[in-house]
């Protein structure tokens, strides 16, 4: 049978906004923003309604109310301030304003002339009630009104003490919640820090920061080059891992089987006799100059980002350690990690179905725990789309709540659904395919989606035109053109983007056929010339510039685009919420041509009048052109400047 | 601290439709339709997956099982038959195929030249394994093939037994679901009989049946006239009240507030010595000619349909009998029904939120199940939007679990949200906002929200040109033409519809300024000349032929518009999946002058080529029009014939 409610929560309440797979996920905020909830939200019947936006800190167990107001056709809306770095749980109630309801039907009847001495008696009835619950002056005021009101000798004067708006108001502060309602899910939204949003990456591999050639670099090298990045604008420095090589089956330079005397390996190749996952390859130093390099990245205005790769070499201590967390073979071996028919010889893949499962989910937990001990606060995960997805449910709200600032990047370059539901389940980041998407209509779509759709609550792009793994074939055949148009790109669509090392000198060495660098850092030591000849470093530090100064940039879903006559022209704007900032982009795709195209000035997202004088401010070069209307003609040479962006001051 | 989960349930299941409001309300199907379910189905890592569509009756506890299959990017499809009329529950789960994963595997690394002998090992233990799982013949086939793999002598004859297509269809059979994993809600899809898509409504109420002037009719009267009522093409006969009726503030002709000697009072004033609302008004009849006349309905081949009004007279049993069932002034006396300004004096509404509320349910259960036990399966509801809408989703869910071909219609002419939620809380059919949808653009914004938007999921339409309150504009001032087009867009634009006698007539005598009928049966005993000059029961009985024979009109969603170069005609089509009757319909919206479009003939939709020969066939008037191409030009006089319905012989 049908069960029967225990009390009547009658009021409807539904089509709850934000709200993420029916309450299954949180969605993601910015500390400091303000959370504006709707919702659906009506009675059946006459009654006068309220809504109220309940929220706490999770965990918390008194709610926090602010009232939501009436928008139209039974919308209510209302919103509250997410002040801190932590997690939120927030819902929706509703409740009827009995003394409201009781002074509009008494309006009415009045008005209609009916004899209202009974709903009179009706309202008296309320405010005694009222009084009970009242405290103080508020008491007293009530007394004094119900003193008038028995003092009172007619009607008319009754009406005037009942309708009196100070006494509604009073009414309003000690409501009883008749019908008190509840929505019957609790949403939760995960609030992370500023840099969760807006960060410019830099990834190196350490070992590559050394200055004597064919020796590895060292966290004291590596500490050299922290002004160099600092200046060039980047405030996330990123490395690939800093753990123990192993020497089983060790990769040798552009992945051959072998490896050669003296060869490094790779480094994701985690665990050696040295350690493992909470060790420091002794080629980088030691965990105490960890410390203090970590330190010095912080003194430099930056903060570390370290890899987290789930694999371990058969060299790794896990392997005798906990022998049952690895797939063996019908004759008793472990497996490698494979990918049929690809295989990676030098590391075993951890069986996430293994009977231990949870052994291995709490000590993932440990090491990062540990790494956060030691100050890292942010975590490129690698391939997370070959782990169980509700592992990094469990994993990332486990480490979160205890640590709110710590920020994972989800390196997932994988099927969209997967992309999705690893962003819904925590990464706080998510690499995405921008490095694919090389046609302004390409770009459109993608970016609609992300910044239009349902996604824009959970997903937050880091955009990477390129990787150690991925050298795109745009920035292979574009040249240096590509390099720029690239690089503005990733750093304007998105307040989140990073670049991997070498970016800046335009390296396109790949070996042929693939997008895998030549003589990768992946398995092998590099030195690289930073002032190289026809490097980017000036142009990348100068939009890293315009990045800071502009706020419009430091936000992702004001992100808009604007039709152009020249399918190779992108043209977009960000605009902040108060107009202060307003910034046009124009970039030509074609690293290869020089393109023109008719723009159109979008005055109205402007808040410019059609007849109103205006100036664009080119912020790359810095000139500056005086403007009637929306028509404006630009043309864009790839090899002089294939990118354009223009502040507007109205 | 985050949960550890007990299971490891790690493929995505998500995005699963049809579900409404993540799963809080049961959508809404007919028997004998098969329901289509998709998902979102994934895994992290490369294993192969299937997915598995689960489904019973509520209440069972056997699921039954339909494989899935993938459609493309993850999303994977299945479907069911509901052949009964009930409620089903259905969910989704997924696992890997190990064997199948196995395999694709084997074949890679075989195909790559790579020693397989492990692997070979590995599916010989999985073909154990399934033997273990495998009765009877597969059982001993199984075993065939494993000494046939003890047999064999190298890699190649292995791989050719392991790769057997018979082989793999058997482990199919005995698959292992490694890693079960399961959607984590339980769906329901309300089946209703074919009468809750497809029927059309006769309203009337029996005391003006009578043939003797100034004498009521009774049940005996009503029967006689159910061979004409039949005759028009109806096959529900819906009766208003038939409730004794009180005596108290009985209401006068014309709603006046005082009945002069033998006015019958409203019949929505229910209640008084002779009983309630498990009584019958002695006017009309006794319980047993009640039955006799119900069976008599059945008998013509048409189903009766019975109002249920929760409000009582003064005179109600229920009054002293549940006297805490009502709200009472500060005098002690009860409180009548009233919308302030307006007053019902005759009735006083149920205080649904008396501490007796569960009283109330128990008691309105007991009256529907009363006159079910009398043969009635239909209810129109009046008024739901007054009371709480969790009442009728526990008294609806309650009396369908029993009797689940009891069809209950929502007479709520409200706010359109509330609308909405009475039809998810379980109302087989609602009325609608078509009374006073007035022009083709209004008409298309409307049924393009109910036949393409999630509506069409629960919101069932059942469409009324007029009832007892509402005689609209349209029709008192666009006279017969409006009748016939109002009635063709009503009996086409959905399977449901149903009209309030006297529609026949054309009548259109208001109260000026009102939608309210002059000398409303609900206030007095009419009696009506159903061969009145210029009635339209001829038109109405030729349109309710034409939808018994086309299938096309049986369904809502294959409703389609199409444009037209004149706003006042409207153009639309109902097509059957299958094509086999194809309907097109245009309609001149404007009652007083003759309008003419060109149409563009749906070629691509209609499945006709746009060169190819087809006949248009007009089933009002019976002409036919060889055609070739899309153009077409149509003048409508809505004095000769305001509607064209065309069904397309190609």
């Amino acid at each position: 049978m049908a069960k029967m409610p225990k009390t009547l929560q009658t009021i409807i309440i539904e089509q709850v906004e934000p709200e993420l797979d029916g309450g299954r996920y949180p969605i993601k905020r910015i500390a400091g923003e303000t959370l504006e909830v709707t919702a659906d939200i009506f009675k059946e019947g006459h009654d006068t309604i309220n809504a109220i936006l309940r929220y706490k800190i999770s965990g918390e167990k008194i709610w926090n109310e602010t009232p939501m107001s009436h928008v139209d056709n039974d919308r209510w809306a209302g919103s509250f301030l997410l002040s801190d770095n932590t997690r939120y749980i927030y819902t929706v109630g509703g409740y009827v304003r009995s003394y409201e309801t009781w002074r509009i039907e008494l309006e009415k009847k009045h008005a209609a002339h009916l004899d209202v001495s009974s709903e009179l008696l009706e309202g008296h009835a309320q405010v005694k009630h009222a009084r009970t619950r009242a405290k103080g002056s508020d008491k007293a005021t009530l007394t004094t009104w119900l003193d008038q009101w028995r003092q009172a000798r007619d009607q008319e004067s009754l009406m005037a003490i009942a309708l009196d708006p100070q006494l509604r108001t009073l009414m309003d502060q000690h409501e009883h919640r008749a019908v008190w309602s509840l929505y019957d899910r609790e949403l939760a939204v995960t609030v992370d820090r500023e840099q969760a949003r807006y960060s410019a990456w830099y990834e190196i591999f350490p070992r590559s920061e050394g200055t004597i050639e064919g020796q590895g670099g060292t966290f004291k090298d590596c500490e050299a080059r922290l002004p160099a990045i600092r200046d060039m604008g980047f405030n996330v420095l990123y490395l690939a891992p800093i753990h123990p090589i192993g020497e089983t089956n060790r990769k040798g330079r552009n992945n051959s089987l072998t490896a050669g005397q003296g060869e490094p390996g790779s480094p994701w190749a985690i665990g050696s006799q040295h350690g493992g996952h909470d060790a420091i390859e002794p080629a980088l130093g030691t965990l105490e100059e960890f410390d203090a390099f970590q330190q010095a990245v912080r003194n430099h205005g930056m903060e570390l980002a370290i890899d987290f790769a789930i694999n371990a070499t058969p060299d790794h201590p896990y392997v005798t350690q906990y022998p049952t967390w690895f797939k063996r073979r019908p004759d008793g071996t472990i497996k490698f990690a494979e990918n049929p028919p690809k295989k990676y010889e030098d590391i075993y893949a951890f069986d996430f179905y293994s009977l231990a499962w949870q052994g291995i989910w709490q000590e993932m937990k440990r090491v990062l725990l540990f790494w956060i001990n030691h100050g890292v606060k942010i975590f490129r995960v690698d391939n997370p789309h070959t782990k169980p997805v509700m592992f990094w449910e469990w994993l990332i709200e486990e480490i979160q709540q205890d640590h709110p600032d710590v920020i994972f990047l989800a390196e997932a370059f994988t099927k969209p659904k997967m992309m999705r539901v690893l962003a819904k389940a925590g990464f706080t980041q998510s690499y995405t395919y921008f490095t694919w998407r090389n046609s302004p209509q390409e770009i459109t779509e993608y970016f609609t989606e992300l910044t239009q759709s349902k996604m824009q609550d959970y997903f937050r792009p880091n955009l990477f035109p390129n990787t150690p793994d991925i050298l795109p074939d745009i920035l292979q055949q574009g040249g240096r053109p590509a390099f720029k148009f690239r690089f503005v790109l990733a750093a304007t669509l998105s307040p989140a983007y990073g670049i991997y090392n070498s970016y800046e000198l335009c390296e396109n060495n790949a070996v042929p056929g693939t997008e895998e660098y030549h003589n990768s850092e992946k398995y092998e030591i590099r030195h690289w010339d930073w002032d190289r000849p026809r490097n980017i470093r000036d142009y990348i530090t100068r939009i890293n510039h315009i990045r800071r100064d502009n706020p419009a940039l430091h936000s992702f879903t004001n992100l808009q685009f604007h039709q152009t006559n020249n399918t190779h022209i992108l043209f977009y704007s960000k605009i902040t919420t108060d107009k202060q900032n307003m910034l046009l982009f124009v970039v030509n795709m074609d690293p290869y041509a020089m393109q023109e195209a008719r723009l159109t000035i979008p005055l109205k997202e402007l808040g410019i009048q059609e007849t109103a004088p205006y100036q664009l401010h080119e912020l790359i070069q810095d000139y500056r052109h005086d403007m009637t209307g929306r028509e404006y003609i630009i043309r864009l040479d790839p090899n002089h400047e294939p990118a354009t962006i223009f502040v507007v001051h109205s």
